[in-house]
C-alpha cells in the first residue's frame, strides 16, 4: 500500500511536492488543500481531489502524511502546530532564528496527537544543516563556511520592486570565486560579507523613471544591498522573461578542519549543490522526509523532528538490506 | 563521565584515532590493544594503557567503545564478531561485496551480546555511502558517479612494489577533469573505466633494472593498471621520500537528477572530500560513530548498525537543543 499524501497550499512549493511525489512509485497524492475556491484550482494528479483547508479535518483517516506548502512569516507558524494535531505533517519553516520556537510548538501538539512533525525541511534550512552538523562532528577543529547562489533571491527581488519606479526586478545572489579558492585552500579566513557573495539586480523601471535614482536606491539598500557589491543592469520587460524567469539557486557548505598531533594535516569538506528550480528541489527533500515521518509513525514515534534526527535510512524508499548491498 | 575508548590494532588508523580522540573532549581513551609485546609500543597518551590482544576480556567493564584498526582483508572478518561479544565496537570494513555476510556476523554476535555493532565507517565505505544514500533518496531520477582521488592507493602501490626490479612505489589515483565537468553539466554520460580516472606511477628502481621492463609490466597488470591511461616516473629514493610520503586522499560524489513535470529541470548535487591524510580523515569519522555506537547502546539498542541507520545527532557532542539553535 502507498504512502498516502496530502498537500496544503498549492504555489510553487506545492506543484513541486505534486511532481516529486510521481517520481517515488511508494507515494500517492491524495488531496490538496486551498484557501482558495477549489474549482479554481487546477492540479497534475488526476486521481486526487482539490478541496478547501476547512475540510481538513474530514480527511484524518486518509491522509499519511500532510505536506505543509505555506511560507514561513505567516503560513507556518500557524499551520504546522494546528495541523499537526491531525496529520503527521512535514514543513520547509526557514526562519533560522525562530526555530526553537516553532520546534517546541509543533513538538507540543505532536507528542499530544501522537503524530510525527518534521520541521524545517529543504535545503537550507535541510540539506546544508545535515552538512554543517556531520562536517563539524568529523572535524571538530574546524570552520564552517556557507555559500549562497548562484540564484534568485526572493527577498532581494522583491525589496527591489518595492521601490518607486521599478515596474519588475530580479535579484542573483552569488558567490565570490576567491573567497571559494581562499576557503578550498585550508586558509581559514576570516570574510567579510562583502567577501562571500556579490549581488546582480536585472530591473524592469517604469517609463520615464529616474534611473539614477532607482540605482542609487538600490545599492544603498540597508541590510538587503549596503553590505554588498552590487550590480544593477536596467532591461526590458521582454528581455526580463525571456533571461531570468528561472528560479535557479544553490551554494556551498565548506568545512575546514585539522587533524593530527600537531594538527599538521588538513581536510575540506565540500558540498555543493547547483539546482535548476529551487522549489522544485526543496519539494523532492520534502518528500524523502514525509516518507521518513510515516516510517516513524508507524514505528509509534511522535513530536517534532528535523534533519538531525532521522536516520538516512528512513529517507530511502529501498529497505536496508538492498542499501547496504548497493551503496554502502 | 567522558566515554571510554579503546584501540585494537596501533597502524595509521589506529594513531590516528588516538588524535582524533584528543580533538573531542567528551572522550577518553582507556587502553591501546596489539598483537606485539606491548613494552614495543609507544603511544602518545600518557594516561592510557597499552596490553596485549589477550588481555581483551579483562577490560569488559572498563571500557565503553572499542574502535577496531585492522585490515579488512583478514582481522576484521574475525576480530569484529568476535569483539562485539563483550564490547561496543566500531570498524571500517571496506570490502565493499563482503559487507552483506560482515554484517550479518556482527548483527548475530551483537544481538546475543546486547551489544552495538557499527561496520564500515570511514568515508568510502561511509561519509560517500551516506551521500550516495541521502541523494538518491532526494533525487530518485538520476545517476550516482563517484570517483576518487587525487591520492594514494595502497594497494596499487602494493602491486607495483611486488614487480620484479622494484625497490619501492606510490601510486596516485586521479580523477579525469574532463569525466567531471561532463557529470557537472548535468548530461549524465556513461563514463568507461579509463574515461574517469588516470594513474600516476612513481617507481624506486633496483641498481641495473630493466626500466622498460618495469614500465610496460606495470601498464600491462590486469585489473589494476590495464584498463586506465598509466604514467609511470622512474625517480630515487631520495625524491620518494621527499615528494611522496604523504598518505592524501579524497574524491567526489555526484549525483545528477531531473525533477519537474517532464523532467525539465536538473540539479547536480556534490560532496568533495579533500584529504591531507587518508587514515587520519578515517579515524575522524569512527570517532564521531563511538560516539554514536556509546548512545545508542546507554538507549538499550543493540546489533549492527551502518551509517544508514544512525541519526545524525548522535555524532554530535552539541546537544540538540544547540544543533537546531546553531547548525539547522
Amino acid at each position: 500500500m502507498s504512502i498516502r499524501i496530502g498537500i496544503l497550499g498549492y504555489g510553487n512549493l506545492g506543484r513541486g511536492v505534486e511532481c516529486a511525489i510521481m517520481q517515488n512509485p511508494d507515494m500517492e497524492l491524495v488531496a490538496v488543500f486551498t484557501r482558495r475556491s477549489p474549482e479554481t484550482v487546477s492540479i497534475y494528479t488526476k486521481t486526487a481531489a482539490v478541496c478547501h483547508v476547512d475540510e481538513l479535518e474530514s480527511w484524518k483517516d486518509k491522509i499519511d502524511v500532510m505536506i505543509l506548502c505555506g511560507g514561513s512569516a505567516t503560513d507556518l507558524p500557524v499551520q504546522t502546530p494546528e495541523t499537526v494535531k491531525l496529520f503527521n505533517v512535514v514543513d520547509s519553516f526557514d526562519t533560522h532564528a525562530r526555530i526553537p520556537e516553532h520546534f517546541a510548538a509543533v513538538d507540543a501538539n505532536a507528542k499530544q496527537s501522537g503524530k510525527v512533525g518534521i520541521i524545517s525541511v529543504g535545503w537550507d534550512p535541510g540539506m546544508f544543516s545535515l552538512m554543517r552538523m556531520l562536517s563539524g562532528a568529523v572535524l571538530p577543529e574546524g570552520k564552517d563556511y556557507t555559500f549562497w547562489g548562484k540564484g534568485v533571491s526572493q527577498g532581494h527581488s522583491d525589496a527591489i520592486r518595492r521601490i518607486e519606479g521599478v515596474k519588475n526586478a530580479k535579484q542573483y545572489t552569488i558567490p565570490v570565486d576567491e573567497a571559494l579558492d581562499r576557503v578550498r585552500s585550508g586558509e581559514n579566513p576570516d570574510l567579510t560579507t562583502r567577501e562571500k557573495h556579490i549581488r546582480e539586480c536585472f530591473v524592469v523601471a517604469e517609463d520615464g523613471a529616474d534611473l539614477e535614482k532607482i540605482e542609487n536606491e538600490i545599492k544603498t539598500m540597508p541590510n538587503y544591498f549596503a553590505d554588498y557589491d552590487t550590480t544593477v543592469h536596467f532591461i526590458s520587460e521582454e528581455e526580463l522573461m525571456r533571461d531570468h524567469s528561472g528560479i535557479p539557486h544553490g551554494g556551498f557548505v565548506i568545512r575546514s578542519g585539522k587533524t593530527g598531533l600537531n594538527k599538521e594535516n588538513s581536510h575540506i569538506i565540500e558540498y555543493r549543490l547547483k539546482l535548476d528550480s529551487n522549489p522544485e528541489f526543496t519539494s523532492s527533500v520534502i518528500v524523502a522526509y514525509a516518507r521518513a515521518a510515516y516510517r516513524l509513525a508507524s514505528e509509534g514515534v511522535s513530536g517534532a523532528k528535523t534533519v538531525f534526527d532521522i536516520a538516512p535510512c528512513y529517507l530511502s524508499e529501498k529497505s536496508s538490506e538492498e542499501l547496504r548491498k548497493t551503496l554502502l
